[in-house]
């Protein structure tokens, strides 16, 4: 196993860096081409002092107090820095509820008998979640119960007599009085990314502290529209259970129909894994050995966590995918699509195809999905990757031999049940039990990307290394699971080197309980994205436990190698429900000495939680175990 | 009257010269300053050739082909391009309708007897609105008709079984069949703007066009949230009509409590006004000849409009109003109000009061607004601006002595009830005529802001002089407005010298048939920038007189100046709604020829509209000339 510590690669991962070679060698431009002509960045905009917001700009202030002091309309550098901020978690928050509007729009179809592809798979989850909502269940058929989650989801979305109810109801009471009393409690999902937008508009908002409290409550609204996504997508798709996978471009098979799926609804994707099968004939018609699904980005995680569908690559190195030449289709929906896989799927005969309105890309096949035609749109995705895997057929491909297994699918219910199996009346009590006794030291959750300014994994894997070691129970999520699976953090057969001895002993317990005959993954891969929310489903379940808040537990998280403005809104709604989280990039924030001390120090006093930056795996790793061991002290453990 | 036409200076109003001369005396800075020392500003934010979309960048373009041709996830220079153009439009389209929201909130709570200090000024244009919703009027109450008209504007936030309500019912049959044709019409604004942040993240839509059309869109929501903030400051303030008043800092008085209104929303200011005489005895109690209420920006339109409130200055010059000194208090909520305020007030003893919880700037008083207790707000404010009257007392002030008559306040009504003297059965016929003749050769909006970037009001006097003299009726909204009543186009005494030989008939015509002894103002006053709304209600109104969509009518906007996000998404409208539409700064488009081409020219084939991107005045007005006798040429004209 790598040690992350390589920073002369461009990837951790053996797999990446054999695809690095051979686009080299092709010459086709990769991420990692395009961040080296892009250097030196700009300082303005990595600091936050560039300002775009009205048509009397482009404005920067130079950090160092050489030129300018201030924006033309008089705004100061804190201003101009909480201004960007608040705008990127409102593009976080706006696109994972986007995401889970989407869902709730499937939900009512299917109540509606409108979505024929789509059922209800999890009658349970859906008559706890309208529960937790207050609506009615007994006696009402549950079609008519989703019907009322979808129209409440859809809700959420707006002002109504209610706050959102996906923030208000999802929070233990404590967190939810903070959230009240700081006016951190979302009015509306959209309301808040428009209220962002209006009041970062040029004149509006001026007051850097009120803005980074208006970003807070976006950053709320953001835990919302996760929530909602994991809840609806678990009800239509089943809840998450452990599963036996594998990760990495090995995954691919050159005699097979490769189809990566990338992108993060599971809408589409889900419907694809279902009706493989059923295209496996003509698949082998064309004379392919099969249908290969692979999954990349958060779809990916998504039917891994549902379908044991393996995970090709995420993040950063989606192009390597492309590169092995074996992929014959790409489908995409949304969110974290590098625009670049048009051009490299060009060069390699894959094709890339689009299937969301708002998500075109130049160069690719666009196929309209919609839930009402989800099989038909699904059946011609089949066709045309088909027909291109007989183009491709006996051609050479570079598929490199590298794949690790994994063992995904933890989701809350997943854990509470292996749980069980040690203490069937009272799951929870093994874990706080192991926490209390230091078996289990605290709890780190690793979410977001991969950045191309840092070596591919590498922060994650440090990280991990050393928190595990130090008997932190590890969680995660995205591409920070993508990152770890990649580098046998979920092989259960690693768990023994990977972890301090009282983690060690914890995994193992549980795992025999289970019948596993030996013990859980060191990292316990809990979705995609938006499933950020199970970590804190998971995280409110064991404050209530305790009687105590959420910021009083010894809870971090890291987002070690963020890149989107999503994993912005979630590192916001880490720090409102009380977490120390970690940033393992530069935040656009540190050209504003307040902003930055606000977000890593003051914010502290008012929700618990605060921002960790820190560039330096071994550093941060510090810092987390500091963090939790404050949190100990402070609960007299 | 100045000709706009002496680009040394850096404002063509003499009054603000002045000021701008004591600035540099007393080395306090202003806009113009910071200008300079901005100078040269950022080539890639200029030509919108940076994206800060995610923690990868930021990234940017050089447009001369040195230097990365892409950004770090592949993004081609139309992507960027375009995914800063919508989140300008998102920008823009949440804070009008946040505006709306506001006052909508408002008039809930006046049909619920929740605000004391409002009430319906306007019963039938109540149910006018409400009829034209579907709203059942016959046999309710004002006040049941008035909730049902507040939820209905809630509603349009969101989705719900209806399109935006406030889009689709404003514009006639013929413009919302091409734009349903063409998707353009909103499902819900506050939808519309979440959409756009989702689209314009990392990795979600690529596609330039796409992402135009979408904010378009986003762009028809903006009219949406316009029309809605003029339906319901109507109902709740009274329909404007014609008003005799002044404009410029002259109308300071040193012996008066002076009080800037600055923003935008007509519902504290609007307060403030009504109560200013039951002020006046505690002003003359602390010495002072009374009370003088000022207004700056939208908000002092919207006063100017229904209560002949002087207008003190616009947009880049706000700081010039507390240059004089004479400013005791500078009430402001929000939108366009520059954070440099605070410090220029401090400088000369003015108290700077926020209202908004949105809109807080640090070193002003914040007194926060409700509609509940608005009334005890608006006499805190008075108090501390008399108090503030107190200490400034017998010192010497710097009020440049020059204003100017503005005959203001032309809605839609108004002018329709002048021309119905003309002829009472079928009002519109005289313009019609007049069209038809050529005595009027097509008509002009004037909207947005003044931009430092030109010397103030240039622009806008230079196209106004031409158009007029080719006979184009000119109406003005905003701080476009703003700029021609500063230089006496508002003031029926210049009409003669201003207007061609037809278009000086008409509008005599008009004056004299409504008693006037004498023509109408040049350039009639629409109201604030909301009220651009009123053109569409005027333009939607000819176009059915005429049978003909509003992209075959000899109309044109122009915001010469523009600088706000809202100037961005008023222009998407106005190309939306079919408007050739001149935009007088450079809009950070340049650095995609796909999309400068799509917005000056391809747009043309969807909606009719189309950008014209002209900085220099003389050539903007020929070509706005050019199209609208394209337009006249094609009603065989």
């Amino acid at each position: 196993m790598p040690d992350g510590k390589d920073l002369n690669v461009k990837s951790a991962d053996p797999a990446v860096r054999e695809m690095i070679a051979k686009a080299a060698k092709l010459e086709v431009k990769t991420v990692w081409d395009r961040y080296e002509a892009m250097l030196p960045q700009c300082g303005f905009g990595d600091t936050g002092l560039c300002c775009r917001h009205c048509l009397q700009g482009p404005c920067r202030i130079d950090p160092f107090g050489e030129g300018p002091t201030e924006g033309i309309c008089g705004a100061t550098a804190d201003t101009m820095v909480a201004r960007g901020l608040d705008r990127a978690i409102a593009a976080g928050t706006a696109a994972h509820s986007g995401h889970a509007r989407h869902l709730a729009h499937a939900l009512l179809k299917v109540s509606k008998g409108q979505a024929p592809s789509y059922s209800i798979k999890e009658v349970e989850k859906l008559r706890a979640v309208a529960t937790r909502l207050s609506i009615q269940v007994d006696g009402r058929s549950d079609m008519d119960v989703a019907g009322d989650v979808a129209r409440a989801a859809l809700a959420d979305f707006h002002e109504k007599d209610t706050p959102v109810l996906w923030a208000a109801t999802v929070v233990n009471p404590e967190r939810a009085k903070v959230l009240t009393d700081l006016g951190l409690v979302p009015v509306g999902i959209d309301h808040e990314v428009s209220e962002i937008m209006h009041r970062t508009l040029y004149g509006v908002d001026s007051d850097p502290v009120n803005l980074l409290l208006g970003g807070l409550r976006c950053g709320v609204a953001d835990l919302a529209g996760c929530y909602m996504a994991t809840d609806l997508a678990d009800i239509l798709f089943g809840i998450p259970q452990p599963t036996v996978t594998e990760a990495n471009l090995g995954t691919l098979k050159a005699d097979a129909v490769n189809i990566a799926l990338h992108g993060h609804n599971p809408l589409l994707s889900d419907l694809l894994v279902t009706r493989a099968e059923s295209r496996k004939g003509a698949a082998m018609a064309a004379g392919a050995s099969g249908i290969n699904l692979v999954g990349i980005c958060c779809t990916g995680n998504e039917v891994m966590m549902r379908h044991g569908i393996p995970a090709c690559t995420h993040s950063v190195s989606q192009e390597m995918a492309i590169l092995t030449g074996a992929l014959d289709a790409m489908v995409v929906d949304y969110q974290c699509i590098m625009p670049s896989v048009a051009t490299v799927a060009e060069c390699m005969g894959t094709t890339l195809i689009t299937t969301m309105e708002i998500g075109k890309i130049p160069g690719a096949k666009h196929i309209p999905f919609t839930e009402e035609t989800a099989a038909e749109r699904a059946d011609e995705i089949y066709d045309i990757a088909i027909a291109n895997f007989k183009r491709r057929k006996g051609k050479p491909v570079d598929i490199p031999q590298i794949k690790t297994p994994v063992v995904a699918g933890f989701s809350v219910e997943a854990i509470v049940s292996a749980l069980a199996k040690l203490d069937a009346n009272d799951p929870l009590k093994p874990v706080i039990d192991n926490i209390k006794s230091g078996n289990i030291r605290g709890v780190c959750l690793f979410a977001g990307c991969n950045n191309v300014k840092v070596p591919q994994d590498s922060n994650f894997i440090a990280i991990a290394r050393k928190l595990l070691k130090e008997n932190v129970l590890v969680l995660a999520t995205g591409c920070g699971a993508g990152a770890l699976m990649r580098h046998g953090f979920m092989d259960p057969a690693n768990t023994d080197e990977l972890c301090g001895e009282g983690l060690r002993a914890v995994l193992r317990a549980i795992g025999e309980a289970n019948g596993l005959g030996g013990p859980l993954p060191a990292v316990l891969h809990m979705g995609s994205c938006v499933d950020n929310s199970r970590a804190v489903a998971l995280t409110v379940a064991v404050a209530q436990y305790l009687g105590v808040d959420t910021d009083k537990l010894p809870v971090v998280a890291s987002a070690a190698e963020a890149v989107s403005e999503k994993a912005v809104s979630i590192g916001a709604y880490a720090v409102a429900a009380g977490l120390p989280t970690h940033v393992g990039v530069m935040l656009p924030v540190l050209g504003s000495q307040l902003v930055t001390q606000v977000l890593t120090d003051k914010v502290k006093g008012l929700t618990g939680g605060y921002f960790i930056v820190d560039l330096d795996p071994e550093s941060a790793a510090e810092k987390l175990l500091a963090a939790i061991d404050e949190r100990r002290a402070g609960l007299g453990l």
